[in-house]
């Protein structure tokens, strides 16, 4: 990795915190980039132009080439590392909690928190007023498959921290933010503890 | 990969083909085992308690390992072979738009079809009939995306068919029961022919 990485990034961003926990673990220096997402930053025609046609950021910069997508940025900067597992099906079990992060799990728990912090519960479409409920439940059903998990597991996969733990460390950890309640998640609380833990953990402002 | 490996799913499943695609393409034989999701057999205390406490197919099953994601399982099946670029920018950026299709295509474009031809858009809750504009914007963006994308590259990733090609045929493919009307992705449907021609192309029927 000889090629300056630049991440273009929201600091308070959920998504972002992964990839700058990942390259501080994997021991990989990179520049930071801020980008204002409610003041419509990622949405400039340059922007959607040259680093991402999706409009969204995190996006990992590999020299002239753009890597959107946190998770697939966290692979790439963890690859070679133990944040990876060796075994082929642990690391496609890894790749499965980092998958259900992005679907069951990101859309709930980090949308609320963004519905309730950034925009408002009272200023909220009538579309997004009318999925509030629906996403509490679901992102309460993700907790809650979590903590069943975590009751009997100590990380995600395997016996040490991977990508799947820090995939599902940010959002989790400001759930509260969102309204949800981590006090009915006591092992998903013992294992975020766990996360802090790590050596060369970089805090989720 | 000596241990039986079973597919449990539901064939009319766009997720579902993706892995019988892979497996397919990378020589691996599997059983399958199919799941009726409308009548709950996904959902019943068996299943939660064995298969996938999530309550979905598809899950891979490998000797007395369950992997759930459609995506993870692709990659379990498909490592080792060229559908996986050796390159490791190249093998995120497959990852990217796995990540990418989970988020931005399947719960928009898929969703869609699901509830016109399996629920009746006459018949669903006022809080997922509220979201149909919604998602047949994103699901459109989705589109408009990749046919952007397709106009400049044969495959989403490198010069030959990949994962991410997989990813995201089936439900692009069946775009049209969800009422998208693909004759506006010219790029889009050159595409989808150049997949339907690899050797050893499983049909979606």
């Amino acid at each position: 990795m000889s090629a300056a990485i630049i991440l273009h990034e929201y600091a308070a961003s959920g998504n972002c915190w992964k990839i700058r926990a990942t390259a501080a673990l994997a021991g990989v220096a990179i520049e930071r980039r801020e980008y204002d997402i409610v003041r419509g930053e990622t949405r400039t025609p340059e922007f959607l132009a040259t680093v991402n046609a999706n409009g969204r950021i995190p996006v990992l910069q590999v020299g002239d080439r753009f890597l959107p997508e946190s998770n697939a940025a966290c692979v790439y900067l963890g690859e070679g590392t133990d944040l990876i597992p060796h075994d082929n099906f642990d690391r496609a079990d890894m790749l499965r909690w980092m998958f259900w992060e992005q679907y069951n799990h990101e859309p709930n728990v980090a949308t609320l928190r963004f519905w309730t912090g950034w925009i408002g519960l009272d200023s909220l479409t009538p579309v997004q007023a009318g999925q509030v409920d629906a996403k509490r439940a679901a992102g309460d059903a993700a907790l809650a498959l979590m903590d069943e998990h975590l009751a009997r597991h100590d990380w995600f996969v395997g016996d040490s921290v991977t990508l799947a733990d820090i995939a599902l460390y940010p959002y989790t950890a400001k759930a509260g933010e969102g309204g949800f309640e981590l006090a009915r998640y006591p092992a998903v609380r013992a294992w975020l503890a766990r996360v802090e833990g790590v050596a060369g953990f970089v805090p989720f402002a």
